[in-house]
C-alpha cells in the first residue's frame, strides 16, 4: 500500500488530490511542519531534503510533487489524469507547467507566505510582487482553461489549486488581476476527489 | 524543425544536451543573459519568464528544461533516452531527480554563482552551505551510479552534469566530499553527444 507523508495545507496537497483522483490505495502520515517533524531523523530517512511530500510505495520511496502526481496518474490509467500517449506534446506541456509551478511559482510565494521569521512591511512588499508575477505567467500564459491544458483535466489542475488557495486564503487572488485562476480554482474546488482530500486534512475550499 | 533558445553554459546545456543524445534535428539561438537579451521582448514572447531554454516546435512552445527533455526523449523514443514505458517507477524516478535540480539545487547554486550583485564574503558563504546541503543530497542519495538511475543513461544524466560541471568550474566540486557526483561528470563528459553540444556552445568540458 502506498504511504503519503504530508503536512495539511501544504504542497503535498497537490500529491493528495492526484492520489484520490486516481482512485489508488493509500494511508496518509501526518508531519507537523510547525513542530520541526521534517527534520526528525526518522523522516530524513525517508526524505532526506526533510520536506513533504514523500511517497512510500512497494518499489521504493518518491520525492517531489511533479514525480508523485506522475506516478499516481501513470499507475492509475482507467482515471485518466494525464494527456494521452500518443500526445507527447500535451505531456510535455503538462511537465511544463508542473516544472515551472515547482521551480519558480512555489519558491516564490513561499517565501512571501512561510519565510521564518516572517518577512515584514518592505522586504515583504519586494518579495511579493515578483511572486505575483509568476502568478500572472500562468494567468496569461500556462492556464489554458477551463483546466490547465484546455479540455482535460490533468494533475497539474491539482497542483495549481494549492497554490491558487494558497493566495486566496491570504486575500491576494484578486479576481481584477487573476480572473482565470480564480475560476480555476473554484472548478477544482468543485469536484469530489479535491472535497474529499481537503477534507481529510482537516481543511475547507478556500 | 526544432528551435531552442540557449545561453552558452547556462541550465540550457541540459536541454540542448538532450536534443543531441536523442538526435533530434534541432537549430540553436543563442541568447545573451550579460546583454539581457532574454528580457526583450522578443523574446518574452517565446518564453514570458524571461529565461533560458525555450524549445519552439511545429506543435507551440515548451519551457522548462524538464518538460523539454522529456519531450526530446520521448519523441526520439530509438534513442533509449527514458526508463521503459513499463516501469512507470522508473521513469518517477527520473521525474523526481530532474524535480529536485529544478526546484532546490537549481536556484540555491544559482544564488551563489550568478546572483546579480555578486555575492561575496559573509552572504556568500551563507549561501554556498545550503547549496552544497543539495549536491549532498544527490552525492548520497539520488545518484545511483554509475549513471544517475544505476545502468541506464537518462536525460537526467545530462541535466545533473550542468550543475555538476558549475561547481567544477567554480572549484566547489571537492573529491573528497563529491566522489560520485565527480566520477559522474567525468563518464558524461566523456559521450560524445554532451562533447558535441559542449562545442556547439564554445565551450570545454570541466
Ligand atoms: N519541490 C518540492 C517542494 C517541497 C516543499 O518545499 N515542501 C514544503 C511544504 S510546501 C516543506 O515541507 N517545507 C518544510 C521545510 O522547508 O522545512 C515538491 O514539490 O515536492
Ligand atoms: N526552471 C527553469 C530555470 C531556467 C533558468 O533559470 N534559466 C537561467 C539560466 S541557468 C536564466 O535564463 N536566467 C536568466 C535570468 O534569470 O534573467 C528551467 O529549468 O528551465
Amino acid at each position: 500500500m502506498l504511504k503519503l507523508y504530508y503536512s495539511p495545507g501544504a504542497c503535498a496537497l497537490a500529491s493528495h488530490i492526484a492520489l484520490e483522483e486516481a482512485h489508488a490505495d493509500y494511508e496518509l502520515v501526518r508531519i507537523d511542519l510547525s513542530k520541526g517533524e521534517q527534520k526528525t531523523p526518522e523522516y530524513l530517512a525517508v526524505n532526506p531534503a526533510g520536506v513533504t511530500p514523500a511517497l512510500v510505495s512497494d518499489d521504493g520511496v518518491l520525492t517531489e510533487n511533479l514525480a508523485i502526481m506522475w506516478y499516481a496518474a501513470a499507475t492509475h490509467p482507467d482515471a485518466g489524469l494525464l494527456p494521452p500517449d500518443d500526445a507527447p506534446f500535451e505531456l510535455a506541456r503538462m511537465l511544463r507547467v508542473n516544472g515551472f509551478l515547482a521551480s519558480a511559482l512555489h519558491p516564490a510565494i513561499g517565501k512571501v507566505l512561510f519565510a521564518r521569521p516572517p518577512l515584514e512591511g518592505e522586504a515583504r512588499a519586494q518579495a511579493l510582487e515578483p511572486a505575483l508575477a509568476k502568478y500572472d505567467i500562468v494567468e496569461h500564459h500556462l492556464l489554458k482553461g477551463p483546466w490547465v491544458l484546455g479540455e482535460r483535466y490533468t494533475v497539474a489542475d491539482g497542483y495549481l489549486s494549492v497554490f491558487s488557495r494558497w493566495l486566496r486564503l491570504a486575500d491576494l487572488l484578486d479576481p481584477d488581476r487573476f480572473p482565470k485562476l480564480n475560476a480555476h480554482l473554484t472548478l477544482v474546488q468543485s469536484r469530489p476527489c479535491v472535497q474529499k482530500a481537503l477534507h481529510m486534512e482537516g481543511l475547507h475550499p478556500a
